[in-house]
């Protein structure tokens, strides 16, 4: 009901009179009010005027299912949300919801979390309301070894939806950060529960600094905040991630892998660049040149040699 | 406290007292008599000779951790055992724990299962106290592609256990189905949660027809009484099969894969045969040869190519 009450007051300019949401909606006035002050408690500024009726002075900054569904218009992502004040990790919530078969496109919000991970068991800090944390249901049909894939084009979505909202320079250092100015501003973990020759459920789930100030910042991390020297509407931005991943993700689905590697190497933080990669307890010195059709990070090695990296961590080195 | 109790009945042959066993344990004579109640509701029968004292004349054929756990001497499988009478799958609970932490070598039974499962989503037969059915979690530090390599070590350690307890004939058809004189007698299923590069958690269900009849099986399987016209103790099987996989697990995490190819090709239903092979929406016909050190399987086609197969179902020709 509260949802009802909001779509109403915000399809009008002016004030709505609690009569017309009485009749509209056929609740009583003691039910309005009573709404009204549920609304007003979770942060929505509803101004009352004598005689006139109600006005949405302002909505909060929180991801919740009523503010991000609000003109949406997404086909598959975010068609279900969910959303949490405080969490372990959206990870595991999402992990169990597409298990239990929560439908692809289910997206798991929360303002904080308490045990934010990245890859390969790293902390993602998650401070209560200044980032978006959210994971992803996917299931595409797919292999297992194709899941790097996802990782990547859903890195390509994101750089862009940044740039866009912010006009700021963001790009990608595979396989999974985003950064602004060599810090990181965003991280991307994909993890799957598949047979060896079938994924069943694909949860990917996103951090980003939005609103965090630099003290509580890792070392090497941003903000969006911080760059641009003013806030931004979390809302906005949250909205503008699933449209994005919503149309790449259709894209990948009707063609393949082979259109992102292009756009990918134009929003690349390394490639040209001299690096210095960590994989599988090993590391491997040179120029990292494209990525291939799977996924793979190609590198030059000095000995002209051209090795194809499947994991590991990136150090630019000039 | 039935656990010690079952314990001291199996320390002796002879009767134990009433007094031995409340002098022991620290409990009443009405509380030995509470337990002894309650140890032959879960079926076992045990013997009350008065002036003598108790006797355990025989155990229910049941997978409760007290049966599996005893005399079991394995190293990790098994080393810690849950009891379920009927379940949806015991790969879901398997799953759940893993990911909550439970430590590698967990294994879950159920006497039934009511959406036991295989392969690509097909159903697993699994009626109630007939068969042996069982998932195992393991957190083996290998990448995900890696995973259909223990699918096949844990077939060979299954395959070697059943010829063992049995003396029948049992083989392995490419990648996850034991057979006996052609009909289906087990089946694996992998699972597995994980990240691109990581293994967070694999679990490995195993379901075998022991004692089903011929009427419950579906077409083109068997069970082992089928087999050998009498009743094998379920009990005893499990526990040979833990010990099994226990031991081929532990030459797999410090030999590699490549000790178990050679074995898997004496185990083999299909080498040397001519097959059909349905992969990725695909038919491939030739004649099976071996595996390979990924565990894919080599087929030699008429053309005289030799093609590897990562995934698919298997048909024998000829």
């Amino acid at each position: 009901m509260n949802d009802k009450i909001l779509a109403l007051l915000r399809s009008s300019a002016a004030h709505v009179s609690g009569e017309d949401i009485s009749r509209q909606l056929g609740i009583s006035r003691s039910a309005i009010w009573k709404h009204m002050q549920e609304l007003r408690q979770q942060g929505y500024d509803i101004v009352a005027v004598p005689h006139l009726g109600y006005q949405l002075a302002s909505s909060p900054d929180l991801l919740v299912p009523q503010e991000i569904s609000f003109d949406l218009n997404t086909k598959v992502v975010g068609k279900k949300i969910f959303h949490y004040d405080t969490v372990d990790s959206t990870m595991d919530i999402a992990m169990r919801l597409g298990m239990d078969g929560s439908p692809e496109g289910t997206v798991v919000f929360a303002e904080s979390q308490q045990k934010g991970r990245g890859r390969l068991g790293r902390t993602w800090s998650s401070p209560k309301n200044k980032g978006i944390y959210f994971s992803l249901i996917l299931k595409p049909n797919i292999l297992p070894l194709e899941s790097p894939k996802l990782t990547l084009l859903i890195a390509i979505a994101i750089c862009e939806a940044i740039r866009k909202m912010t006009k700021l320079d963001c790009l990608i250092k595979w396989p999974n950060d985003l950064l602004i100015n060599n810090n990181k501003i965003c991280g991307i973990l994909t993890e799957m529960n598949a047979e060896a020759d079938r994924i069943k459920c694909v949860v990917v789930g996103v951090g980003i600094n939005v609103n965090t100030s630099s003290s509580a910042l890792l070392p090497k991390a941003t903000s969006l905040k911080e760059e641009l020297g003013e806030r931004v509407s979390r809302t906005e931005l949250a909205k503008e991630l699933l449209r994005s991943i919503d149309k790449e993700y259709a894209t990948f689905l009707k063609e393949g892998f082979h259109p992102f590697i292009k756009r990918w190497l134009k929003l690349s933080a390394t490639s040209g660049h001299r690096v210095r990669v960590h994989s599988h307890n090993e590391y491997i010195e040179g120029e990292a040149l494209d990525i291939d059709e799977d996924g793979g990070l190609l590198i030059r090695r000095d000995s002209g040699f051209i090795e194809k990296i499947t994991a590991g961590d990136v150090v630019k080195i000039r």
